[in-house]
């Protein structure tokens, strides 16, 4: 490869998130723009409360920054659905360019990347960049139908219902003061370590996540206590372990900065959700309601999040092939105070 | 809408593209890489097949501008299969940032677009875009396995068993002279009208087309008249019908410029695919294969390639969701001669 670490200059102007009923309970909870106690948005089926969350959550990141659809020039969407249908429908109503993507639940860190090179090198002034998943769409997309009360294991994470939007302009816009950068990306290569079992995607996950983290402080020369938070997508508890276990052996201390979106969103003592969540919408509301206000405050001045996917489909589990990960990687700096 | 039509700079300086048995016996055959009479490519399974298509095309791709992996600075890959792993299995061996994509058969198109962009504006060097489709895989991931025989109806098109790569690079390099260049890039927007019918996605696609296509010309203020060829994706004969109706009703005559690539793949005399190709693979292959070497030849000077997609999935079908229909524009012109 001739480069890795892209250099960007786009700030995050903007962003809304839409939880459902356990999300709403979790610890974050209060944080969340809108929830639904039924996960159902108003829709007839979870495919389409899905669709029905990204766009509620776009709608939102538009209305805080005072926008429309006219203010935006390209979309940057993908979910966790068949042909990635939730963005697809979910975003329909939106008269502006669609970039679909899928990168599982690397996915908002994948727009973000896209929607920050678009705005940093001038391609387009404003991109939106959103992410969606429901725990009920995605069990019987890539397990059972949840009415079937399949046991779960304990290595398996539970797919949040949620979804995240965010604005991305150039760091230098008007709109850019005050608000969280994008100063750096280096995309995920997609790693296959022999792990079959999709009922423990942190597993297979985590190796994605310390090759992307090791090219990065390899190609920048820094270590982890060189930012005041480390954050994965959603490897959960199984995936963090492992993860900081691989670090660990490649001589890198994790010390107390690495955490993950799916082990925050969740509470461990009171919400049963064994390895602790996932999905598409968990790292994206995350960064929405949790982490990009501490940016905004100046709480978190430096930080990398890795969106990190499993890369498996229904078929390809049945077919026995292992799930290849891959892991997406921004620094995002807060705001100077 | 800030801007619409993205100004590029870039080339695509070599490309590969694998097809299966009725393509090889169609119009093109001879002029693809690479073909295999059982579609199975040494596979055990139709998934599989098609990820080693796409990874086939990218190893051709490659070697025919004497390049490796090590010379890619990132991938942009999709393709029509549940959650893209076509392209996360075919593309696994090589170790290069991956950027998965789903424009359903616009991503060709897509992937060229971002491919572009990347290297355009000096974010990467080198980029890969791969997209494939296979019958088998698709049939019963869209439709019914073929085993059961299905009738298809007349408006029915014809996935393509293919995959196509293509290699991108700046416009200025080296590598660049005497390849066809992509000047602009129009993205598309999705469009949903109202087609159910997932045995007729010409019509779904049609308006998508039409939508792209009047947003370039009247951005642009060109016409049809200004290229040698202006060609769509797969609408097949029922979109190509469709598109050319809708064009003259806003007034503009498609003369004899529109062609489509799920036309051109099959022969309707000698090879009843009902409305013509479609898939991923349809648009990737056809460029590669027989467009590429007439831009170089300076055979077509100026032409418009719109990858068409329909956004549906197994599922919004039986939910009786209406099909969104997008198309992705890219203008390439050929070598000066």
């Amino acid at each position: 490869m001739q480069k890795s670490i892209i250099k960007l200059n786009s700030a995050i102007i903007s962003a809304g998130s839409v939880v459902g009923k356990k999300e709403h309970e979790g610890p974050l909870g209060s944080l969340f723009d809108m929830h639904d106690e039924e996960d159902r948005f108003g829709q007839k089926t979870w495919e389409r409360a899905e669709a029905e969350m990204q766009r509620l959550a776009a709608n939102i990141a538009l209305s805080k920054c005072d926008m429309n659809e006219k203010n935006i020039d390209a979309m940057f969407a993908g979910d966790l659905i068949n042909q990635c249908t939730s963005s697809a429908y979910g975003l329909l109503e939106y008269e502006v360019p669609f970039f679909g993507l899928y990168g599982a639940c690397s996915t908002a860190v994948e727009g973000l990347i896209l929607a920050s090179v678009m705005t940093s090198y001038g391609v387009y002034e404003r991109c939106l960049s959103a992410t969606s998943s429901h725990n009920c769409s995605a069990e019987r997309q890539f397990r059972t139908p949840l009415e079937y009360g399949a046991q779960r294991a304990p290595t398996a994470q539970w797919t949040v219902t949620g979804a995240g939007a965010f604005i991305v302009e150039n760091a230098d816009s008007e709109n850019a003061s005050g608000k969280a950068k994008i100063i750096e990306a280096m995309p995920g290569i997609s790693i296959e370590k022999g792990i079959r079992d999709a009922g423990n995607m942190g597993a297979a996950m985590a190796p994605a996540a310390l090759n992307t983290l090791m090219r990065y402080f390899g190609e920048s020369g820094k270590k982890p206590n060189d930012f005041d938070l480390i954050v994965t997508g959603d490897l959960g508890y199984e995936g963090n372990s492992i993860l900081c276990e691989l670090l660990r052996a490649e001589g890198i201390d994790p010390a107390d900065k690495i955490n993950d979106c799916g082990m925050m969103i969740f509470s461990r003592d009171t919400q049963d959700t064994h390895a602790g969540g996932s999905g598409c919408g968990c790292s994206a509301t995350v960064l929405a309601a949790y982490l990009l206000p501490k940016l905004e405050r100046g709480e978190i001045k430096d930080m990398l999040i890795m969106g990190t996917g499993a890369l498996m489909s229904p078929d390809s589990i049945k077919q026995g092939l292992g799930i290849p990960g891959i892991a997406h990687l921004i620094r995002i700096k807060g705001a100077e105070s």
